[in-house]
């Protein structure tokens, strides 16, 4: 089993606000970032994709399709938004980088998924970093 | 003479769009940085000065007060901000980086030149990174 | 589950020698790294801790408690400082970056599992970057 | 048990092509990369190493030893090569950055294997960067 | 006048060996990098325009344009290729990147100095990454 | 005139007190820097000489010579050191950043102004970088 990781980049501006929280809890708990018209980042994300090696091709998997996937499913979608109000998935949930993080997993399990051969190449792993002080990951 | 130079750190959200411009000139021009709601960058910000070596401390400047000086001007003004809407020079500029540097430039250039001995140390260029991609430099 | 890692930065210096060996095996064991007063390094610090994402926050943890328990714990105790002089816990231990990481473990986990709530977050891993050439990886 | 990483530097050149593909089908999937007189990479080695602290020296493995290893077992071999013609193992093999890495292992495995003691430290795994668009990971 | 820097990205492998030369002269002269069959690197290119700011769209100049210019010229014919074999200027040209950054800012500069209005945007500096230990810069 | 420059890297400590100060100034101006024994930083040097190309070699300076004159003259002797004791120069100089850049600009002048031939290649400028937040650059 290899490992193969491509690294995306997209610029977006979000805001920190719940709406099951009071106003002044949301004030304390995301401080700057609950800022009423938000600020952005740039984000990078590590999309990880795990398979044998084919013998014919010597690649885990295409990247020219991998590369079509997250362009698609991901940076069309989140590039250049404001994501609570440009992306219809952030609208009633806080777009934190833990939520983007499960989201971005979600789109691509769903459409890698769909073009696997016998279980591989499979989505391992998002890593997104979303300053340089910070970064997450999720595995499914 | 010496060049010190000091990186900062702020995330910003801002929307490409001049008054000047028609809303068919702004799409063409700005593209996807024209889009309504703004996105946004993790600015990294390079602000260099140049002096001679005080031989009895050894330093260019007191990094502290260069230190303080860029927090209050700079950082504290435009971090976490859409700088369209809550920075007071960008609502009738167009805040490209350009513009940003230019504004900078202004802030210190301003507060350090009050806290001069004998012209040294003299603010020397702002160095503003937008993305991976791209930076831009002012000199004054 | 969903991790998050913080990055942190501390200045420090030391000395390798170890007590169980002769002068002899010191120099031979650890080079340079045994030359008496010491040398040093900019680290850099990843913090990893795991947990399930608060469904009303969109977080595995507040990064500000995060903040306060390294900066009090790690980072104002190793910071500027002699690791072999200046660190209790180096006064009989060798400070290799491998012994560093084991006590910010144990530093860390001590303090963040006082503030646990049915188990999570949990602290994950330390990455403990020495120089541009090398990093050390501890996970309890 | 902590993990030691240390990275490396060579520089090479290869042709993805593939003799078990037609002349089409490796236009078709391997693109520029299939260019007939080759292309090159910087690329940078992650070797990690697993094992317990040593109290005594409070290293995982001496890494003048691994240094050693890693240079006349990998560097020499692959540095300032062109990996199609100068390398035996990629005469007919193709030398995506997949298959480099499974190689690297397997030399570096066998050579370090035979410098264990009670198991240790043990080869844990290989990261290979290609570009600063993709990596590969490889654990055996 | 503000300077505007954009990075660009290429792989490329080359021979360093020079027709002036003897063969041992070579040897001696280019060590490794005389390897007979080449090897490669992933260049970045920071290409930087100088100009002042146009107070309509608050940028020296529009970076699609930019891109585009860059993108035909430099990256589409160095990308992927071997470059005494497979670019016409160095089948008599050593590819030291010293030459390969005199050719960039030849092919970049007839290009941009035809798309100016008065003088501005004007190439103003080239600097070609080679490996991350040296880097070249070249200002016309 | 092309510019090249190449990166070295050493790791050492220092403190910063000044005997032209009282230890009251010396804390309050130093902060932590003055702590007694010393802190360390992986320091990154830029080197840069100029020169035309030599139509012969396509190069500005043979880099192999370089790096000896490096080698021999910066890296042996500040790497792996506490500047203030194991530095001839830094005993009766504060060893900031500031005046470390100074010194490497006279050592490398002198021995590589005894190599030049009718003027070039010459020492154009070294840049040292203490900390991701800071570098220092000195032109002579």
């Amino acid at each position: 089993m290899v490992y193969l990781t491509r690294r995306y980049h997209f610029s977006a501006s979000h805001r920190l606000h719940s709406d099951a929280l009071s106003d002044s809890e949301n004030t304390q708990l995301y401080g700057k970032c609950n800022s009423p018209h938000g600020h952005g980042h740039n984000y990078v994300l590590h999309v990880t994709v795990a398979g044998p090696v084919d013998p014919s091709t010597g690649m885990v998997m295409d990247i020219t399709l991998l590369d079509r996937v997250v362009e698609e499913e991901v940076v069309e979608r989140l590039d250049h938004t404001f994501l609570n109000l440009d992306v219809e998935n952030f609208r009633h949930v806080v777009p934190t980088t833990e939520n983007v993080c499960l989201e971005i997993f979600k789109l691509l399990g769903d459409k890698l998924g769909s073009k696997v051969t016998r279980g591989f190449p499979r989505l391992k792993k998002i890593l997104l970093e979303e300053t340089q002080s910070n970064y997450f990951e999720y595995e499914g």
